[in-house]
């Protein structure tokens, strides 16, 4: 690995395609090490704790070799660090932190609650406070969205990048119907998927199926 | 209300101390609208609703009328807006933001996920998977702490202001035993609960005991 690139450690079916995306969209020049969830637990296997305590991917080692966990501090990094021409800035800054709390805190922590619900038992019905959350946060959002393309404005930006994980989680996992529920969001999954740099991501990685755990 | 002051609409025993903290390290001149979990469910009561859609609390309406939500984007909004002279900064950006969505995700969670094991039923053995993780995590963070004084640096930050709040609910819930499991922690946590600007924000609440619900 040169140290005048970075290095996603990335892992399998995780949340570290919404960085391999980024990446793509801004044709930065990095490398990638690959990572797979171990059998039975699903869970990152020991090497990326070697990489930085947390052990957790994505994990980017910066190209002065400092390591950065945590999704949206990796993707708030790359931004201020490659997108100088501000091709991905925020039409609205108040509404981009609002966001990207919003997707990580209050929406992730339903997502991770239904999901550790399924893991202990995946025949067991939906969690009653996660589907109630659901309904409010994606109609939140819907609203939020209104008739913009993207969360960021006319352009995919940070809150963009940052979203696209729960999403898809709750998409892949069926939480909820997209499309029957939730058109504008369905069809705002779809924008993203149709970006070639979407694809990109998804071809270089080693797999992006959100229902395996 | 002025509409030249902020107001924070703030519910009791909740994470909106620590945007009174704030509020009382900055000496600005803000108005606080109280608002009172309800009873069984221990929920925001509904009026909150009417200020954001997320009915949420802290819910911080600007001195320019717009309501934003989110403890961490309202820290933010106050430090860029009210904070010019940077006495809050943070040493070490990338921490920063490493440390924020620290706080609000992955430690987070895992406060979410034990709570909800709590509130299902109070008798029941900690959550071995919520277990395992404060233990990895309040090591990591222990550790990024080292000699310092603040994860900011030399003076409390954004990053403090945000991780109080679940330093105080695994304290207040007894999930940890800070004076016997991470000693450095525990100096920490009284540091900030001696700071004037603290107590004084304890004291416009309308309470602050985490272990209700």
């Amino acid at each position: 690995m040169s140290q005048s690139k970075p290095t996603l450690h990335h892992l399998n079916h995780s949340q570290s395609q919404r960085v391999l995306w980024l990446f793509e969209e801004l044709g930065v020049d990095y490398d990638v090490k690959f990572y797979s969830r171990q059998p039975v637990t699903f869970r990152a296997p020991p090497e990326l704790a070697t990489v930085h305590p947390m052990g957790k991917s994505p994990t980017l080692v910066t190209a002065d070799g400092r390591a950065i966990s945590e999704s949206t501090a990796i993707i708030t990094y790359i931004l201020r660090t490659y997108d100088t021409a501000g091709r991905f800035s925020a039409a609205d800054w108040i509404l981009d932190e609002e966001l990207v709390s919003f997707a990580s805190s209050t929406l992730g922590s339903m997502i991770m609650l239904q999901l550790f619900s399924d893991m202990t038992d995946k025949t067991r019905p939906r969690s009653p406070i996660a589907t109630a959350a659901f309904k409010q946060q994606l109609t939140f959002l819907s609203n939020v969205l209104g008739d913009k393309e993207w969360f960021s404005g006319d352009h995919p930006g940070r809150a963009d990048f940052v979203l696209s994980f729960p999403f898809d989680m709750i998409a892949q996992r069926k939480y909820v119907d997209f499309d029957t529920e939730y058109p504008q969001l369905a069809k705002y999954i779809k924008r993203y998927e149709a970006r070639p740099a979407w694809k990109r991501g998804l071809e270089k990685g080693n797999g992006y199926d959100l229902s395996v755990f």
